[in-house]
């Protein structure tokens, strides 16, 4: 089994070798014809996820993982028009980022190229198994893919489908590698192949990310969860704050871009919290807060250290009355993860504090968390969301699967000219 | 110990905040006065580097390193102007690199910021200690310095008087920590903060280097080795080709950017190879070909697979006379380490080819591998090398030490309004 990891994971690298030489317009074609492939097999994938749905079932799992398990025509219709969504978007390949031309002549350039082989590591969500692929090799790379076995003949089927597609233009097959050893010793193994993974990227939930984080020697882009703040500056607009509240507590709880506290200054406190109690109570949502908020807040439970600390993943939020904007920072840089945090404000001075003095990936001033997402921030699609501050840091688009690299042009000039 | 390590990587953490905040103007002040200090501090500092020169004396250190831990007061005043320089460099944190209003109205700018707490790992150079602490201070960074025991009261003379003028500057001089217990224990326990520490940096021999990669949990930017190619192509100017062979091979040949390999095309080989053999005995160069370059360079030895891996680090070149430009890329391909390799021709297409098909961080086309440098390339200033395709790829300057973050900013825009 040792061999068999590590020759998958070189026959991508070879793979990859010839996507990197592919033309914008090859891989366009390339992404379009996967498209077209994944619709002709709809009832073959149709018939893989029902023996995954039936497994699923049968071992009693949770609505909301069957729910992301879940295929059906209109979803199959959708992976694949998110897979023409990929063919529009500018090919970050061969950009010219700079370009100087130093006293000596020689011009740089600084052009982006492929990062080679990318491992992507996910759970339940077979989607990702066509959106990450697309992602990856319209950058140019080579992708190899460990989906969670509840949906290992879903992503199957689908991996089916897009290799041959990979296969009739030309380029080799291994480009996406599928692997289909599910043990852990096996994602343990690529995750070590110091020498032909250039990135793994894992999604899911936190106990596999931190699986991944333990375990790999090759680099690892990641964020572990997303304890998003909003804090309502002394000077903020009432109604735009509960906007804002509402949005990020309420439209989505169960994203990494929710909000999971809220921070009020105590010179609005006493007008803004009832008002937003009221909103949050009516839409559901189990309020913990400090003594200060539990006075003006009755409804409110004791916030522990832990329910500051939490990603709810729910309806549930946590409170805390602070005494200054230094107090609101502190309290973000004591309990946040780094991914998202919103300011409401009609200060430009505590705009500017509050953006400069946190360090997090995202930072909103008067706008929802919900946008901290690579589709709303423009990067045109989504591989994944990075709190880690080393080449990417918030949400990840194309281009986070490319290298700026030096390109330089001479005309024959050397550093120690030999004396004339 | 256990605590030690740990509680000095904290308080570098909440220095660098410290650092972060400081506008373009403070941090500048700080370093020409970093400048002064070490200025003032020139007999403390000598006197130190004469006992770290007795020591390796009395140990029966080579003479190349007794060179690079030597200290003068030509070399202190050296590395003062090298820190005023840095001061000179334009700053990259705040940098706004694209600005765009997405269709509801938020903009949504990119902002570079710092990446937080850097550990440098390196060798004999007590100039390192300067250095790296001049860049990762101008880019907002905590720096945490792990230098060679033998250069132990060098480093801790030149941090003194660095961290006297950061105190007065007002930062917590945890800023610049410079790292006592140089065990190996120790340097595994820093690698391994993967909650303080965001990159590590090891500059010194591979030895070094393959141990910091094996043993941090931390990111690591590095290289290896540079095996630098020169590829002579058939339509090359035979008097460009030369010069770029000399000087790449001889002007410092124990730096990473000196070419290591030879590559003819077999076209020119005839004409060429005599010629090129005589510059390089000329200069004392020992010369390792096949069988076709030793036909024509009766003066060469045979080469092996393992001369043409080598990083010679001196007067020595492995030579192969190859029959086309495919089998070029093919042997970089095999034999390279992603460093830095040169095309010499007058054949546009076969640049673009060896350009697009070569991976390397830093292609050239008829210019010296000895461009491969980040003052060269106008990076202003190199704070390593980077072979490791993530984040940083080639010589990284002061860029390379920040992050890419998002600043949002609406007017209460939200992802779902509520329905009116």
């Amino acid at each position: 089994m040792t061999q068999t990891i590590r020759d998958l994971a070189l026959a991508c690298r070879d793979a990859a070798q010839a996507v990197a030489e592919l033309s914008t317009d090859e891989k366009n074609a390339l992404l379009r014809s996967m498209a077209l492939s994944l619709e002709d097999d709809t009832p073959a994938i149709l018939q893989a996820n029902a023996s995954d749905m039936a497994a699923a079932e049968a071992k009693g799992t949770a609505g909301a993982m069957l729910d992301r398990l879940k295929l059906d025509s209109g979803r199959i219709a959708g992976i694949a028009s998110a897979l023409r969504e990929v063919a529009e978007l500018p090919d970050p390949v061969g950009q010219v980022t700079r370009s100087e031309v130093r006293p000596n002549g020689i011009r740089v350039e600084r052009v982006r190229a492929p990062l080679g082989v990318i491992a992507m590591i996910y759970e339940a969500r077979p989607n990702v198994t066509a959106d990450a692929a697309a992602l990856c090799l319209k950058a140019g790379n080579g992708v190899i893919l460990r989906g969670g076995s509840e949906a290992i003949h879903s992503n199957t089927a689908i991996a089916t489908a897009l290799k041959r597609a990979i296969s009739a233009a030309g380029v080799p097959e291994a480009a996406l590698t599928l692997m289909t050893d599910l043990s852990r010793e096996a994602m343990v193994e690529l995750l070590q192949l110091t020498d032909i993974v250039d990135l793994a990227i894992p999604r899911g939930g936190e106990g596999l990310i931190r699986f991944v984080a333990a375990h790999a020697r090759v680099p690892v882009i990641k964020h572990y969860k997303g304890v998003c703040h909003l804090y309502v500056d002394a000077s903020a607009d009432p109604e735009l704050a509960l906007r804002l509240l509402v949005d990020g507590k309420v439209s989505r709880p169960g994203v990494c871009n929710a909000l999971e506290t809220l921070l009020v200054h105590r010179d609005i406190a006493a007008s803004f919290l009832p008002d937003a109690a009221a909103a949050l109570r009516a839409n559901g949502v189990e309020m913990r807060g400090d003594g200060t908020t539990r006075a003006l807040v009755p409804a409110a439970a004791p916030a522990t250290d832990e329910d500051y600390a939490a990603e709810f993943l729910g309806l549930v939020i946590a409170i805390r009355v602070v005494d200054t904007l230094d107090d609101a920072i502190a309290h973000v840089r004591r309990y946040g993860s780094d991914h998202t945090e919103v300011i409401a404000t009609r200060d430009e001075a505590n705009a500017a504090r509050f953006v400069k003095a946190l360090r997090s990936a995202v930072v909103m001033v008067n706008a929802s968390s919900r946008f901290s997402d690579g589709g709303e921030l423009g990067l045109g699609a989504e591989i994944g969301i990075s709190t880690t501050r080393l080449h990417a840091y918030g949400p990840m688009g194309l281009e986070s699967l490319t290298i700026e690299r030096f390109v330089v042009q001479g005309e024959g000039q050397v550093r120690h000219p030999p004396k004339a």
